[in-house]
């Protein structure tokens, strides 16, 4: 019997507050999410509260008043980013709230925005949310990014649907991505969660001090500092409550060592960044560094983009996931990289997860870098996976060892 | 030629923004909205940038969110404020931001809602944003208060007529309050501006002493301060801009010398008061102090309300308003103070104006407190007028000056 789409929306609101910010009680919740989603995050409210959360925060936005402010706003006000947003996020870590982004965004929202006023945007939030993004990247609280879809983001991924169909279309798949249409999800998540970890203990045993990847348009090699950890699936916070940042995930991933990155690589599937699309590009590492890049659409803003930081020219994230997976058979391109990520082995642009370093959780700003860890304002993983990509692992004597073969794992 | 709905919501907007908050260029614009005013809230935003705003920032809430913490959040968390809501409204003050909230809740949403809760709310919030409400009642910046439908609003006001006309009976309604729906709003605002000053000129001249109301369960005097002045219409703030705290606005008003109030005032309209209904109610003054309350309906927050701080328990406003103004003929019984407030003469529980005694935006609390002024967290307006309703001012050697007869102005 098909589970009705109330059933669906409700098993995933569960999800959402018990495996995603796993809420515990007297706990305040923040949620991020659009006005479009109302009905979702109404029910995700009253899951938290009945979970015990002492106070759920929603902190709506509006797509369109998003373009608004960039079609008729001074560019000089894209440099004043207000305190009182750190602030908030401050606070709520402070009193070890969780957090859950749940997004919707329109894949071509800013795509007449001015490019100068995206990056200044990002970088001038991104400094501003410093202290918020390191709490969160070192895994200090409980966080979660999960999606709903809003009418402009559905249409991109359906445009041949009835407009209709669209919206529910895309409820669907994030259903099924999410395993919310599965009779007991949050079992469904456990078994997943096991089977990551046998991927990340693996890698964790060999030790790789290299990576190397083939595929069409792409040659690279990417060293890992010494002590990385692989991650997937569940996380842990300070506290020591499990939690799960993306859902969904299908990846295992650590941190490239940022100044050992060599060759070129292409991108296999659009990236979504900031309400624009980069697609069909291509970029050079030498040393580490971003010396070059090439995009067929987009280029401007993937220029404005490694151009954030110091940081924004490296890579922060490596990250494997077979193309048999779930989210990749379905045959669905989001437009979307919390769900296009899963579907492809990845990489990313930006600052590197402080616990993928033995002691990193620890470890202050300086001795991250001193490991090898990229810092940057930005995080942004783009897809370079597809069954033509093979990976080997490198150890310190050079012995190669398949990882992937033909976009599938090889051990 | 009947105006189009989408015709007149524009005229709102345009006129929310140029004669409500007289948006600057280079001004920060806040809007304080719900979700299911997004439609309305987009013109706005879009209208205040073109009006020349620097940033619009749209802090969004919803009812429900609202009743489901009502319901599920535990009693000790409403005794906690987050400390970034007065940081917020701070900082965008110390940028000379103007302030637009757009009303829209439910009268009845709290309804069911622990009194306890409330009370422990409007409190806690009340304490934590003093330094915001002593500068929007001091007219320190531009603010405006104007309303939206939404749909539980509207089924209240109109019960009888089938659910899909409710919210375009609302608008229709608010519309015509607000003269959107004229020829040109912006004229017909400066007309009525310069009607509702010719009263106020007319009593700020006389400077009586003590008003004393006449009706149906309402015997009652109250003082007016030394230096006091009436007020209506525009504001102007302390740029020197003008602008329209109260979008609709019939009164004209000042404020009660708060150790001066004898006698009893019985209510005429229910009052909807922080997601509740409280209905045919009676207060009783000695020396300025509430001595008793009682009320048909709503009890139990009425005597809650009073509770809030020493201030709660006498008068901050006397305002004056016709029993024929247009938002009265209408004959329609909002559930809003800001229509209702409007139909008839009323007072306030709580605090007072600053700018309504000479000198008063340079006087700091205890100053005001000297004067005369009540200070409390709370303000909040009732209406008492009707057509059988008589106000005498007295002046100085006792002299009695019939100011209102039958519920019209009589001079």
């Amino acid at each position: 019997m098909m589970a009705t789409f109330e059933e669906n929306l409700e098993k995933y609101a569960e999800l959402a507050v018990k495996v995603g910010v796993n809420v515990q009680p007297g706990q305040p919740l923040y949620i991020g999410a659009s006005i479009e989603s109302a009905e979702f995050v109404r029910l995700v409210v009253k899951k938290a509260y009945e979970a015990g959360a002492s106070h759920v925060i929603v902190d709506w936005g509006d797509d369109e008043v998003t373009r608004l402010r960039y079609e008729l706003a001074p560019e000089a006000s894209f440099s004043e980013f207000p305190d009182w947003i750190p602030a908030m996020r401050q606070e709520l870590i402070d009193m070890n709230a969780a957090f859950m982004n749940i997004v919707s965004q329109s894949p071509d929202l800013l795509k007449n925005a001015d490019p100068n006023k995206i990056a200044t945007f990002q970088k001038t939030a991104g400094q501003a949310l410093e202290g918020y993004r390191q709490a969160v990247q070192s895994d200090k609280v409980s966080w979660t990014v999960i999606a709903a879809p809003s009418a402009a983001w559905a249409a991109k991924v359906f445009p041949d649907k009835p407009e209709a169909d669209q919206v529910p279309a895309l409820w669907d798949a994030i259903f099924k991505a999410v395993r919310a249409d599965t009779e007991d999800p949050v079992a469904a998540w456990k078994k997943h969660d096991e089977t990551l970890h046998e991927k990340v203990e693996h890698l964790n045993e060999r030790k790789y001090a290299k990576l190397h990847y083939t595929a069409p348009g792409t040659d690279l090699t990417i060293g890992l500092p010494e002590g990385h950890l692989w991650a997937g699936a569940g996380s842990i916070n300070a506290k020591g409550n499990e939690f799960m940042a993306n859902m969904p995930t299908e990846e295992v991933f650590t941190v490239p060592h940022k100044d050992r990155i060599d060759g070129y690589v292409s991108s296999t599937k659009p990236l979504s960044y900031s309400g624009n699309i980069i697609d069909n590009f291509k970029i050079t590492f030498e040393s580490g560094r971003i010396s070059a890049v090439e995009a067929e659409q987009g280029e401007d803003v993937l220029k404005h983009l490694i151009e954030a930081d110091e940081g924004a020219k490296s890579l922060g994230e490596v990250a494997l996931v077979p193309h048999s997976s779930p989210i990749s058979t379905s045959g669905i391109l989001f437009f979307n990289t919390l769900f296009d990520e899963n579907a492809s082995n990845h990489l990313a642009i930006g600052s590197a997860y402080a616990f993928c370093v033995e002691g990193g959780k620890e470890m202050d700003r300086a001795e991250l870098e001193a490991h090898g860890l990229n810092q940057s304002i930005t995080h942004v993983d783009f897809m370079i996976g597809s069954d033509q990509m093979d990976i080997d692992g490198i150890l310190d004597d050079g012995t190669r060892e398949p990882i992937f073969r033909g976009g599938e794992w090889a051990f």
